[in-house]
């Protein structure tokens, strides 16, 4: 099934299905107006009346939560279905679940799934008026991630992404976040004047073997990595790569690919260090590098509200 | 245990327990009501400051979802309380949990639960001044789907149901929603004139061997039942049937008592088809049907958020 | 890890952990303005905007729901995260939790947890700003369950309570109400005149082996302990007891520990009788005793609302 357009003929964004695509200004603006937000201002007006269902297939109650709050501070109605769990759906396909809520009269849909492209799937049986958000799909996007990350860069180190040194760390395979990322990095201008300023690194197991790559430098040594980057974002290790032989063991893996206060010195001296959550503390970053100087993970969280509200906004507003 | 008037002494509307023996009048109040939420009105300040809580001791996310929907858009606080998931209660009585909730000052009490009676028993322990909605007990009653099916066919058909011809397919015996929407058929004149007006068809062991059927034309032969119908009501088939042996497999029920778009054709040119989901697609009803031009079953859905603004207003406005 | 003050330095209530130690003025202030809830005044404009988190890493229903109610009629948004039965912590200390929802923007975090001490050890990694309320931690303290037990024993008694004969019968080793209450009780006077104003009865596999005693009559004797009590109030039998061999049996504990009406004549005449719920029904209580007319026990369940409010106020207002 191919993935419907998430922008109308008039360039105006419908769903928000990745950040793959989406145009330089689009996301400039969502970013603008998420910095609004981030700054303390409410909007209860905005979208007051309007009921926002969160439909996870998936069970992410951070993200849930997140959402929640981006939508009470737009003033809106909030549904929580939490398919992963319910016994109710009862056989029921997502696309009927989706139907059936949009037929209550809910207008936006927050919609979390294992499986990559499903969103994608449901948005094309959306009525017109009706807006999906992924909240994250399978290892393909999770755009919202994307976007307070680089709401939360782009505080930290200005709009002007081109002479930045990314370093991207992890599970890059498996992640929806890392796709999302590297999205909005190349759109945002990052790699635009050296392909070595997007820096991949990851065991080879973890590594992905379709485009993702496309454009940066990928390494297996974290210490070439690290050096001189001015951005660390590190990813999380699902303890399920374990299982799946993917990685030996969680020792090995943070002596290969732990984020420690010693390594973090071959960074950039104002380097900053981020991380989507939830963090396996001790296996891909140490406690003193997630509560140190150089953390933005929980600016990561705060900006989560503020970028959602950006986008819920625009897209029901 | 004896079923407390849902009706007080001046017949006013105290809980909505059953469409059984609810007047006439009662029942078109609540339609038209119904039908100006369905236009699309809310009401903010109907139940301002009052509070909802949705106490489903069976599970039904969709049906919760529904009514809290209502309670929003008339401006309710809501409470949830899933007591069939829940391990909190403690071996504490339903009664126990209900005069709990209601002490903390919820006035209006949404309730589903697996066996008959449940909720009447319930409402006798209510406080005055506390009102009870029946969503859903056993295989009595659902008073609210009774409802949204009759503004539903309303809608399509015209106020004046005693020339309807309605066909009424599928595991009547388990349904409480057959049963809810034979007592608002009856109650609005449908039968009236003929008792062939409504009929009823299913396997033997899915038909009801109680007084439900009184007065219906009742067979086992869909496609006598369907000649001529204006309204097609399909009913969900449970798969534990199977399992109890009810119904050999869902291949022959769909074979015997599937909707098709072939066999929809003995029906009346402009007849109309309903479903109270969650549908088994290609068990009792196909895609063409479900998705095709005279499906209400996404009508039904949207309905029953305007019906249930209509009870919670009657009962807490 | 020392507990954080609950008070600041100018005496400000900043979190409610424990009622051991509050002082008498405060406590006072709380229930006085509880009473001013509990005659019915709302005050909508009081959270308006800001948010609280129910953050329960072990269920109750029951005690989320009072807290949600209490926060809708302040006219907070409410947040929920069932930590207990979530899928979606993935590991994730309880610590990084609370930070994260924090950084959200949640000012206020209704917690329980089975640990003793670990709101305690949470309120200490909230920034300033923000209030954690304790709902209930192992068997140390829950603080609103102390507050609305006085609340309710001030309506029936008055505010004098140095007179009052209180007994409290059953499972105090475990309990945390029963602690709760015992500083309550002390703060505002009982046992001043005399060390036998408060009774202490239980088996004596439930009766605690630390300070929670100090200046209580402590007896085994049920009878003993209700002669003459203005109050009397019964305790939760975990079930769990029986399997840990603390109780032989329910019959036995119902026999020794059980509050019959004919055991209640032994009280004062105008003896009133609590219970922190949910009961069990037949073991510690009777249901004429739970049901009959000097039962306060659904009073103290809607005084649970006022006092939360009351607590919610303070902190966040």
């Amino acid at each position: 099934m191919s993935t419907p357009p998430q922008l109308d003929a008039s360039g105006r964004l419908r769903h928000l299905l990745t950040l793959d695509g989406l145009p330089r200004d689009a996301l400039v603006a969502l970013l603008d107006r998420a910095q609004h937000f981030a700054d303390g201002h409410d909007a209860r007006d905005a979208l007051a009346g309007s009921a926002i269902c969160t439909l996870f297939f998936e069970p992410s109650t951070r993200t849930r939560l997140s959402f929640q709050r981006a939508a009470q501070r737009l003033g809106a109605d909030v549904l929580s279905f939490d398919a992963a769990t319910s016994s109710t759906t009862k056989g029921e396909t997502a696309r009927d679940t989706l139907k059936n809520i949009e037929a209550m009269g809910v207008r936006g849909f927050v919609i979390r799934h294992k499986q990559d492209g499903a969103v994608a799937a449901l948005a094309a049986a959306a009525e017109r008026g009706t807006a999906l958000i992924n909240a994250g799909d399978g290892r393909s996007a999770h755009p919202t991630q994307g976007l307070l990350d680089m709401l939360t860069l782009r505080q930290a180190k200005g709009r002007d992404f081109s002479k930045l040194k990314v370093a991207i760390i992890g599970d890059i395979r498996h992640s929806r976040v890392a796709r999302s990322d590297l999205h909005a990095l190349r759109t945002l201008g990052a790699g635009e004047s050296s392909s070595i300023e997007i820096r991949v690194c990851a065991p080879e197991s973890l590594l992905p073997d379709d485009e993702t790559l496309h454009g940066c430098h990928v390494t297996r040594d974290f210490d070439e990595a690290l050096v001189g980057a001015d951005v660390v974002m590190m990813l999380r290790l699902q303890r399920e790569r374990m299982d799946e032989g993917l990685v030996s063991s969680l020792e090995d893996y943070h002596r290969d690919y732990g984020l420690t206060t010693a390594r973090l010195k071959r960074a950039a001296p104002d380097a900053v260090v981020m991380h989507p959550g939830p963090m396996n503390r001790g296996v891909e970053i140490d406690d003193a590098v997630a509560d140190g100087p150089r953390s933005l993970i929980l600016k990561q969280v705060a900006n989560g509200v503020a970028v959602r509200m950006a986008v819920l906004e625009a897209l029901l507003g």
